[in-house]
């Protein structure tokens, strides 16, 4: 049997995992049964999937160690799977909507792997109204990260309907005969793929997770005085920065590419900054509510891709920003400025660094989270950042499972002690498609945050319906303008004195609204 | 908050607590929906039992402890429990049989109890053939034994299909005033409720897990010669005495009581040893299909009430008594008689010993089972018996629960290392319900023990449907008997020099069987 070792990274996710932050991420993605399909479409499909007898990694992977047989963890490659384990077929109880299907990923996602056999669970869900069924692909960080897991998935799918009716099994080997060419898949913009970024970069000298904490605790002992290792936002304490306990909370949203490019468009800033700001439009009334909101703005920490200084060719290189998600500012066009300066601001910094220094400054930023996951001091210590939010592209043309056109691809991460809400969303065709993932106890109401977030894009766009007061110099220094925004939060919102209430119906002539709207709809 | 501090066997149940052998039981309780019932009838039953707002022990016992607050576990009284995640509505795909009720039963009796929360879990199962639908209940076994938990449940229900529509959540404090006069519950007839009467019996001595495996090893030492302390069987070893793995599976079977009694009457023995001879014609056949039957019979720890010698008034004491399950004999009369033997042997020789002496024998023979749980040599040496195997008398009359009424009632039992397949069943109204529960790597084919049992019940009624040779003289010492069986055992049997094979139809006449059959469900 084939051994292969695990990278000093995917050990860590073992060493992790517990009964209160098991180490899985997964993918669910609802289908549109093909028309005319027969009522036994899905059990035929399950019977079908679980007969493959032959297995292509990861599927077939099987962690041992360390022991006496394998001093350090490696992958055993398994000669048969258990199918009948590990394709499962459920179903929804009546009438199948947002919230029984909601109900079953949170449980499903609760529920710890079996690191004893391939850490990976299919389930086909069944009684999706309107006769849908969905796909949640369970699969243990060690194995994979969520991203390429969905790509293992969308891979054996087709953009023609009949062709993809005669695919064979996600797992089976004759597959990667019939693979679609692809680029070599770029380092995803998640948390993780900045972590695997800066191992590689740190390279040899750190190989398990103690050196890792080691590395990274003697970068942020305080008393340092370089200047550009200072950190640029100090984060509230909040709700979701304890520690978490077993039990996920899972909460989707869907949206259209079309609506958040549009309000990109008009307020002059990058389709992740409309992300950052309707999340933290959603954040805000959510803690508002909850009686939870602390007065400085929460922060997200958010992988991005910057250019280095010292690179004069195309390379890019993954980094970890950290931005303010506009928690304090009531009205929702001063909330975008503020996220886009402040996301400007960190990626302008990083450009006039070093290929090298931006390593290090990546793992200054991520030493809490990485601590966060690795000791247990984390949950317990002040935030660096509040939450993390991953903005991934998926692929960009409509694909088919057996006849089954895909709707979306909803990337649900993991949380762990620290960083108890995970917001992924993942472009696919023409919608953007949200994850919201929490820990049950600290965050019982977790379903409004994305009810809310929706909310936030719908005000911000009836605000960009309305006429502006003069629009702020875009030439303003960034920092200069976080600052100011400190100056005017939500206190002064709050009180009505310097800013009107926006979340009221405006007072202007509704008619624009809606005329507005359609136009954008229809660009 | 009140607290209750556990009993050393309850504790034992916490520390024995590991991913390979949860210590859950749970009762599974499918349903007829009442005519008439409108289709939202499961979600307005879930809304309804999540709407409880009071809670009454033990639903609301929340394990804590050992640790500072508590040096010793204790239960503490929660004033809330967060019934949306303890109430669980599931469904089953299409089309509801056994087969898809089986795969989620195993499934969801495979994930440990969060035991930072009430140990316990309720789901409300739909989807079953014919619009029925079922209840799972699974609670831990320090809270609870398996049996107590289903009187719980049918404490709650009602005999009148009127008189159970309004009967408040099973939770509810208000139902302990309705709750219908009933003697003191006798302790359960199984493996635990005979480990209690030990625990009970030794008293303050042995007041943790530790101090018990002290005290069972010290009675196991070997060089003993009290001939009364002599082991009556030895058991081979089996595939299913072997270590186990987390992940399990459960299989059911029906019967109708009044097919059991007969062959009790038929056979001059009581319903168990009908139960024990079908059981192991089942595990007969299913070794053989594996090719893993042992030459030496398999034999079941069977829990039993006995009358002490030295007891003048009506008392009994619950022990354990290890009989054979004949799985060496091909003939099923031949079989059964073997069974009732070996039952009315060990019976016997208990009924001789004082009420101490009882006590001590079912400490030394439960004393591998105590180990096999609570020690990591279990499942590593020779077992002393190969099965648990329990029959628990349940309510007589049908129940009712919202004017639905309860079909039957399996009782799913835990597994060990070194016993890694337990058979439970319980009677209600006119039915004896099975549950097999099993490790899923060491029996993957345990669906066919179920299956089998019921065809061995069926080849036992042939077999008493013809006339047979002269039966063996009832006077003939029990112990004598089981050592002539020893040599007319399988081999002669499979040779089929000394005895005719009875798995084929037989020779003679087969109308006699239907007739004799049609004559004894008469009865």
């Amino acid at each position: 049997m084939k051994t292969h070792p695990l990278n000093p990274l995917d050990i860590s996710w073992t060493q992790v995992e517990s009964r209160d932050t098991p180490m899985h991420v997964a993918g669910l993605m609802p289908f549109t049964v093909p028309d005319g399909a027969s009522p036994d479409f899905l059990r035929d499909l399950v019977a079908d999937l679980r007969a493959a007898r032959e297995f292509m990694p990861p599927w077939n992977y099987c962690l041992r160690g360390p022991g006496l047989m394998h001093p350090r963890p490696v992958w055993v490659e398994q000669e048969s799977v258990d199918l009948e384990y590990h394709v499962r077929h459920s179903a929804l109880p009546r009438p199948g909507g947002e919230r029984e299907l909601g109900q079953l990923v949170a449980r499903l996602h609760s529920q710890p792997l079996d690191l004893t056999r391939p850490p990976w669970e299919f389930h086909l869900i069944e009684g999706l109204e309107g006769g849908r069924f969905a796909i949640y692909l369970k699969m243990h960080h060690s194995l994979i990260d969520g991203i390429s897991g969905v790509r293992l998935l969308t891979k054996c799918m087709a953009e023609d309907p009949g062709k993809s009716l005669t695919l064979p099994p996600f797992w089976s080997p004759s597959l990667e005969k019939r693979a679609r060419k692809e680029r070599p898949a770029p380092t995803p913009l998640t948390l993780d793929g900045v972590l695997q970024t800066v191992m590689s970069a740190v390279g040899s000298q750190v190989r398990s997770a103690p050196q890792l904490v080691k590395a990274f605790t003697s970068m942020v002992t305080p008393g340092e005085s370089d200047p550009a290792l200072q950190l640029p936002f100090d984060a509230p304490k909040s709700v979701m920065n304890g520690r978490v306990r077993g039990q996920r909370r899972v909460a989707t949203q869907l949206f259209a590419l079309d609506r958040l490019k549009s309000v990109a468009r008009d307020c002059d800033c990058t389709l992740n900054d409309v992300v950052l700001a309707i999340c933290g439009g959603g954040l805000r009334r959510f803690l508002l509510e909850e009686g939870l909101l602390p007065d400085k703005p929460l922060t997200a920490g958010i992988p991005v891709s910057v250019r280095p200084a010292d690179d004069e060719g195309t390379g890019t290189q993954v980094t970890f920003i950290i931005g303010t998600l506009g928690t304090d500012i009531e009205d929702p066009r001063e909330r975008i400025d503020a996220v886009a300066s402040s996301t400007r601001a960190a990626k302008a910094h990083f450009r006039k660094l070093p290929s090298e220094a931006i390593t290090q400054y990546t793992m200054l930023l991520m030493a809490p989270s990485i601590l966060g996951m690795l000791t247990p001091i984390a949950g317990r210590t002040r935030p660096m950042f509040n939450v993390t939010v991953s903005n991934v592209p998926g692929p960009t043309r409509p694909l088919y499972f057996r006849g089954a056109r895909m709707e979306a691809s909803y990337p649900i991460s993991l949380i762990s002690h620290g960083i108890g809400l995970n917001i992924t969303c993942q472009s696919y065709a023409d919608v953007l498609a949200f994850a919201f993932v929490g820990c049950r106890d600290t965050l019982p109401h977790l379903q409004n945050v994305a009810v809310y977030t929706a909310d936030a894009l719908a005000e911000l766009e009836a605000s960009l319906a309305k006429p502006r007061a003069p629009r702020p110099a875009r030439k303003k220094s960034p920092a200069k303008k976080a600052r100011s925004r400190k100056a005017t939060g939500t206190k002064a919102g709050k009180a009505g004195a310097q800013r009107p209430a926006s979340r009221k119906p405006p007072a202007r002539p509704r008619k624009a609204r809606p005329a507005a709207k359609a136009k954008r709809r229809g660009k």
